[in-house]
């Protein structure tokens, strides 16, 4: 009998959790409280409690190439850094393109999650629902999937500003921000560096007569245009990834953060924190550095307190006649429909094994998709948790026993504890690649480099050099696509294509970024001739398709 | 008897002039038609007839310590890249402090101005004006200095757009721009690539639902940030601009373009134009690469026809329900009030010895300041002219002879055509230290580099390798300003100081700029040494002194 499987969230985590049930021959019943698909990404005028809410001009941090869905390519024309509504057009070509809608039920929400009675021997569970005329139904499941994030509760920690209850002006957290029209000629502070901060504040200095941005900490400040204009999280990939992993931590720190000041020199701007660029969630924003030279936006110390009126800050400075202050503090997440023995929250602390499974169940019938917070993008780790989870719901996947999973646990919390500035941004950390690999690990389909290198090196140099994009986890294993070669092959073209839009008066020469790749491709030739003689042997046989086979990693000219 | 000057305007250039009229022991009197100084400067709602207008958020491309007047610096809390609303509240201290106010009549428009009949003898010359009561009147002044800029009247090419009477959305000048808002959500097609369409592109480009950026020719793009976050027109220096004359123009070019295409590889982009980058006024614009590359901008070609709605591009590609065309074509300037023999304009083109004198007059009485387009701030050249003008109306600097003027023209005209794209935009092209220097030399005041390295060293050092900042022109000579030693010596403070808004966690370390900067000092102190043997072995006898020297010159830290 089909197995059916509850997925609580149409966001895009829970699209991706409905198609790999599909994939597995599993029958998803997807719960989604408001009527439409998307979650955080669906812009709406007037936030909805209990989700979380964008404003309206929020383009994503990570680039199409590295945040789509593994097996359908975010279309060639579309740019790389997606505006809110290009994101909500991709999830309803991967909606429509899979059949995905028809497993949704809309307007339903889900008000409890309960182990049944025989749990211990069926794995099943009670789901209990409401519908928006306020009619409850009870459900069974063979498993449960919850994918509603992490960006549920608005953090707003008024306890920790003095004075907060006399101040005259009006303020609000970051979520019911939309656009700035309101506040032009307004005095506002803008509370927290995160992203949501530092693009707030950006698009608000536009027109107050003065924002002010106070963080505690300061931050490092990553961009989006990465060296020659592409896009810089197109850098993630394994051999960086590698040197990540072998240089010590504060050497590969040095680098990165010298790279960074060359852009604008973080003390000299005042933003400089006391810890390392890996020691934080990155913050974004190329914007910044010229708002601030401009004095638009000016920096600022925490607030000590408020009165009336004015705001002072740590080093005792006062500015008065605010107007507004935004608390870009960040969210934190709950499951209140289920038995907080089941997934105990603490802290915005939840222990489950590789993010995913609570280790305490006897049976593993129910999953945490989408609860991380990676440098890079959220949907392919979703949506490889996801093919994970559906194999061990499956059971053609096992879990480890729990005490191996506990010290798992414990180990990673052990590791984030010791990397990360304490905050309760920093509970749910992970590395892109490594994560992934670790997760493909599990499901048999991380990329063999080395039987690649042998049979195909020019598509091995492109998974060694080129950005990991989630392509190279659809190679093999469960869930192969015959696509991904093609997909791999063509994702400089997709960079390059949305820029196409004038003729072009003047061909384009090689960037010295491609020079770096070439030089790093012939590396690699090295390496694998000196692991294959044999292969290498014929390949010098035919240098022409060695040529051809170099030329296939360099970006799209 | 003390001679009546009339300077016509009283923006940043009248102001200059008003000052450098009383330094020189002149009676200036400035005739202003609004009730306000600032001239382009100063923001207005609603643009009134004859006279440039600026949007709401418009910020100087040029840093702080580079555009101004030079004996009197920019506050050092003051941004170094000033929004207009700043640049405004300068200019107001600038007159306060040299009471300069009580010399304009506001509300008075120049109708006429004529040479006299005696004017071979007297040099003298009929005003009339009038104000807004429309009362007129006549009188009479020694010498007349037009200060009216070069942003007059906004150039609308509608005859080079076939199809504009059939266009259904509504289409104005980039000057009749204001604020985005009403714009939200609509498609806007921006024709122009110079600074205005630039910066008006991006900042639409926030609200619209799509921004078009028609360019006929491409562009290189440069950035208000530099290299570790200093403002990037710092490196106008002596030493940069030895190197720029000395090294082949195409060289050069290579090496600038190579930087730009590091931040962003113009022909990836669609930019990259057929000329070099010193061949067109250079576009200044920190955000574009950023919105391109989320697609919020799309670069497009130049307008082949407008039909209804839509918009047809020379590539043949069709943009519907285009709602806005902003034409962001610049302006053109003429001088209604004088009669065309006297400076006789055409196609933009005026032509006056040095931008400033008519050579066909036969008594230097009237001079044009501020009629430049510099790679560099236009405040500190206006100045200089006007200090180089007001000398000349005193009889204590003479022109030369007529012919010799006129040649002097034709070679500046020619050298422009040589090195422009040809283009109304190109006709008062100057670079700002080699014009600068042309004027100071004419004037006497250009610093004496042979006899700075021998009798102060560390100042030598500070203008030839730090920023060519205006107060070089106060060390001698006519005009010489004692505050300009130390203006020099503390300008690296005045740049870091707006940004000191939060307690600095972290020490600042030396950047690579300042290293580099170190390392060009010494080169220096080898060449002084080279030059000057006895002086050299005098330093030697006092490392501590040296040491001092050098380290005035690196950023403040």
């Amino acid at each position: 009998m089909t197995r059916r499987v509850a997925v609580i969230g149409a966001g895009s985590t829970g699209l991706a959790c409905i198609k790999c049930c599909l994939d597995e021959g599993l029958d998803p019943v997807c719960f989604e409280s408001s009527d439409d698909i998307g979650g955080l990404w669906r812009f709406k005028e007037n936030p909805e409690p209990g989700r979380a809410s964008i404003y309206h001009s929020v383009i994503i941090n990570t680039s199409k190439e590295m945040m789509c869905f593994s097996d359908f390519p975010i279309p060639a024309h579309f740019p790389n850094f997606m505006h809110n509504s290009l994101i909500m057009d991709y999830f309803r070509m991967y909606a429509d393109h899979f059949h995905l809608t028809k497993h949704i039920r809309f307007n339903t929400k889900v008000w409890q999650v309960k182990k049944r009675t025989d749990f211990s021997r069926s794995g099943q569970w009670d789901v209990e629902t409401e519908n928006k005329d306020g009619k409850k139904e009870k459900h069974i499941f063979d498993a449960v999937m919850i994918c509603i994030g992490h960006h549920c509760n608005p953090n707003l920690p008024l306890e920790d500003f003095p004075g907060i209850d006399t101040f005259t002006g009006k303020y609000f957290h970051s979520r019911d921000y939309k656009t700035p029209e309101e506040w032009r000629n307004k005095n506002v502070v803008v509370i927290g560096i995160g992203n949501s901060g530092g693009d707030i504040a950006v698009e608000l200095s536009r027109v107050t007569k003065q924002l002010y941005l106070s963080t505690r900490r300061g931050a490092w400040i990553l961009n989006r245009v990465g060296d020659n204009g592409y896009p810089l999280d197109l850098l993630f990939n394994r051999a960086t990834n590698f040197l990540r992993k072998t240089l010590p931590f504060g050497y590969f720190c040095n680098i990165i953060e010298n790279r960074l000041n060359t852009r604008f020199d973080h003390a000299l701007y005042n933003l400089k924190p006391k810890h390392r660029v890996f020691s934080q969630h990155p913050t974004v924003n190329d914007d910044l550095p010229n708002r601030i030279l401009s004095g638009t936006v000016q920096v600022k110390p925490n607030i000590r307190r408020f009165n009336g009126s004015s705001v002072e800050f740590d080093d005792g400075s006062i500015v008065e006649n605010v107007d507004l202050v935004v608390f870009a503090t960040g969210y934190t997440f709950s499951y209140p429909f289920l038995a907080s023995h089941v997934v105990s929250v603490s802290n915005n602390q939840a222990s489950l094994y590789k993010y995913v499974f609570p280790p305490e169940l006897t049976r593993p019938t129910l999953a945490v998709i989408g609860l991380v917070q990676p440098l890079g993008a959220i949907m392919p780790i979703s949506e490889l948790q996801a093919r994970w989870a559906t194999r061990v719901f499956k059971g053609c996947k096992t879990l480890p026993p729990k005490e191996e999973m506990l010290k798992d646990i414990e180990y990673k919390q052990e590791t984030m504890a010791r990397r990360y500035v304490t905050s309760s941004r920093h509970t749910i950390q992970v590395d892109y690649i490594p994560y992934m690999d670790e997760i493909a690990d599990l499901l048999g389909v991380r990329p063999n480099l080395l039987s690649l290198m042998l049979t195909e090196p020019r598509l091995a140099l492109s998974v060694i050099f080129g950005p990991c994009t989630p392509y190279q986890y659809r190679l093999r294993g469960p869930g192969k696509w015959a696509g991904a070669r093609n997909a791999i092959a063509t994702q400089w073209e997709r960079v390059a294509e949305p820029m196409q839009t004038r003729l072009r008066d003047v061909p384009n020469e090689k960037s010295s970024s491609s020079k770096w790749l070439l030089l790093m491709s012939v590396a690699a030739v090295g390496l694998v001739a000196y692991m294959n003689k044999s292969k290498f042997e014929a390949i010098l046989q035919d240098p022409a398709a060695l040529l051809e086979n170099i030329k296939g990693y360099l970006p799209a000219q």
